[in-house]
């Protein structure tokens, strides 16, 4: 899907327009963690409410592992973005991509036209980072979006059914063998799914393959995995992986991916048809915002969402750095932060638009905890005050957290039945080649990109 | 997706090589209702067993409407085909399109290699016939595989989503009208499920259009809806569309598809960005059955299901016809027929393996009933014996039938709840365009192409 024509295509003759009202205009880009916290809240308000998405649908990105690795299907993990708007007059959503701010005349530009705004929030998220290596963007997979997960999970089995059609045992092992790159909780999840795969699933569907020449690696660039929770929580984690047959590299970088051969820091070579890249995300950046108002790829905002120079344009979430005393660098780009910051700035913004009383409130973020899990009855928690267990009990309190947190009840159920029947019978239901993945036609990368 | 393209880059180097076996192989063409009614009885005899099929799952063609209208996902109505031969050493699948078939040499090619065979069974039944329309081949949509479905739903969608972004009133009209082409039960039962989105689900959605300019037509070229069924049945359905606000044109053909204008024979236009195609299906042909042995686009045989002239070859299904007393232009293309004949042909093929004692039985269908849905407590089902009804308990049997039909105790758990989620919320959870439909780019149209 090249995107020009894509958009040639859909949006011909097509205008944005937005009918005129007499409350203040909020425009918000993305409907991520972070816009809808925001939307569900302001269009309870005198305001017209503008959210703009590439996709029709709110993805809940800490399940996407699982859509690619066969253990759920896309509508378990998405929302129908104009369900928050249900009978709600005052709130109007467009399926658009918006390719430049104008900050001089409080405007954005989209590829259906120009929309002005009184109040404008960033919440568009961040995008897989391949640090400009073209090889890798070319030919690895990212997971980051619904489309990418199903293009990863009908490759791998892909892979399965090309691999009991092979006689050459080097082709064979690049089938069988894959990649994974980055010890974070996205890596570090799917490796864990992929070994359950490899230990239970797969081998009872391909019984003319052996399986110990199945390899899962885990390449990652610092001494440790899960470098965002506590030493014992990295610590646990590797453990499981280790007991789960991962190879975890540590302190190895991937420095080029070709002809289905990764090639490593330290000189070593595996050959693989499947690279995994979650090593590293970086803001999608929107044209219009001057190159000083950018630090490490993300929009700088002062302690109250602003863009720094402007009272009527926020940023929150993964797209916004606000550099705080205990974050020099900006807080980390997790969900629960996005979603606080809608919080705070959907109370600042109605204070500021004069529909509540009070001052504005700068951010304080309230870390609730964080975990990762590796598989069944493993996973690690890290919480306030130095607390950390991990294996059964974390397992559950990270399935349990991970199920309230999804929006939407049919999701929960969804999600809870999908888990409960793939618990007690081994199986993956969703193993399906629903759409051939053809090399070289990944989709689409970006929900709104630059 | 082009097809010579997708089968150069997915089979380079690759063979078919199925390892030799003492005992007998039967290839089965296509994992279809006869092709998985087959495998699931042979694989416990002593038998080697080869299915074959583009995909890798089992669809289950009766729901696959409602995946298309946002009521199912498609993990609901697909199972795993490799789920079928579980830990059994004796059955073999290969992902594969077959490309020819050899009786002389007692083989079969396929875009792997060629392999031969002590019995083939050819079931791979039907694709969408177009009757030589290009335009309407190139610009309608056919619904007889799970990406075309998919394909629709998006399509509809993106028909929204544009609607609302659009002053002309002309092209309002095409994107808000939909034009069923068929009036048997896909047709019909497409008809009534958009008719739920139109009254229902879609302006919950879309506050700012006017729905009473979504207009739903189905056209048909006899003097009835459902002619397979009964004259009662077929007036209760057209009752019911009446009821739901679809315009039923009858002794009407749809003669081209250009410009978004469906152009009928009666002279009538109706612009339309939607045309939906169920008016006719023909067998997936494949070259090498000489051309006497064809009639009426299907492969002609004998009461044993032995295609004419060979005692080796047989056809079940949609793709077979088996002209009898009664149904001297063959049998309706109906799954259950199609699951009849397979279970006659096991015991006819166990028979002649001489692993049966026993004599071959000629094929007696027994008509257990057929039925359509309309709508929420609107079907209609006809029983042997000229037993009619309609309404709400209709609807309930209908709904009973589909479920202790489809495979696997998942998909039925999956529909289950499904159903009971949209009964009382008449909501559709799965109102998601996880892929942009691109207009002239459709998913590929059969499992199995001639």
């Amino acid at each position: 899907m090249k995107e020009p024509t894509d958009e040639k295509l859909i949006f011909k003759n097509l205008n944005i327009h937005i009918p005129p009202s007499p409350y203040p205009r909020v425009v918000i880009i993305g409907g991520g963690f972070g816009g809808i916290q925001i939307a569900k809240k302001l269009v309870n308000y005198k305001l017209q409410l503008v959210l703009l998405d590439r996709h029709n649908y709110h993805t809940f990105q800490p399940l996407l592992y699982q859509v690619a690795t066969a253990g759920l299907e896309p509508d378990s993990i998405a929302g129908p973005l104009r369900k928050l708007m249900e009978n709600k007059k005052n709130f109007f959503f467009r399926m658009s991509r918006v390719t430049r701010i104008n900050p001089d005349r409080n405007s954005i530009s989209t590829v259906i036209g120009e929309l002005t705004f009184d109040y404008l929030i960033i919440a568009n998220g961040a995008q897989t980072n391949f640090f400009g290596n073209k090889n890798i963007e070319r030919n690895a997979f990212p997971l980051k979006q619904i489309p990418q997960a199903l293009d990863l999970r009908s490759h791998i089995l892909q892979n399965f059914e090309q691999a009991v059609l092979t006689e050459d045992e080097e082709e064979l092992g690049a089938l069988l063998t894959i990649v994974i790159v980055g010890g974070g909780p996205t890596g570090v999840e799917v490796a864990g799914a992929l070994s359950e795969l490899k230990r239970h699933v797969l081998p009872r569907d391909y019984h003319e393959l052996d399986f110990n020449k199945m390899e899962i690696y885990l390449v990652e660039g610092v001494d440790r995995v899960l470098a965002g929770m506590s030493a014992k929580s990295g610590i646990n984690a590797l453990k499981y992986l280790n007991q789960f047959g991962v190879k975890v590299y540590l302190n190895t970088m991937v420095k080029d991916y070709l002809e289905d051969t990764v090639i490593l820091d330290n000189g070593q070579k595996i050959r693989s048809r499947t690279l995994i890249w979650a090593a590293g995300v970086k803001g999608n950046l929107i044209g219009g915002i001057q190159e000083e108002k950018i630090k490490r790829g993300r929009i700088l905002v002062d302690g109250y969402h602003r863009v720094v120079g402007y009272d009527r344009i926020f940023a929150i979430g993964d797209i916004a750095i606000m550099p705080t005393g205990e974050n020099p660098e900006g807080h980390p780009m997790l969900a629960p932060i996005a979603m606080q910051q809608g919080d705070n700035l959907v109370r600042n913004l109605l204070v500021q638009a004069g529909i509540k009383k009070g001052s504005l409130k700068a951010f304080d973020y309230r870390n609730k905890g964080v975990m990762a899990t590796v598989g069944r009855n493993k996973a690690v928690v890290d919480l306030p005050g130095g607390v950390h267990f991990a294996g059964r009990a974390a397992w559950f309190i990270w399935m349990f957290v991970h199920l309230i947190s999804i929006i939407g009840f049919r999701n929960k159920i969804v999600i809870v039945s999908n888990w409960i029947w793939n618990y007690f019978t081994y199986d993956r239901g969703t193993r399906l080649i629903i759409r051939l993945f053809i090399p070289g036609n990944k989709s689409d990368k970006n929900p709104i990109k630059k």
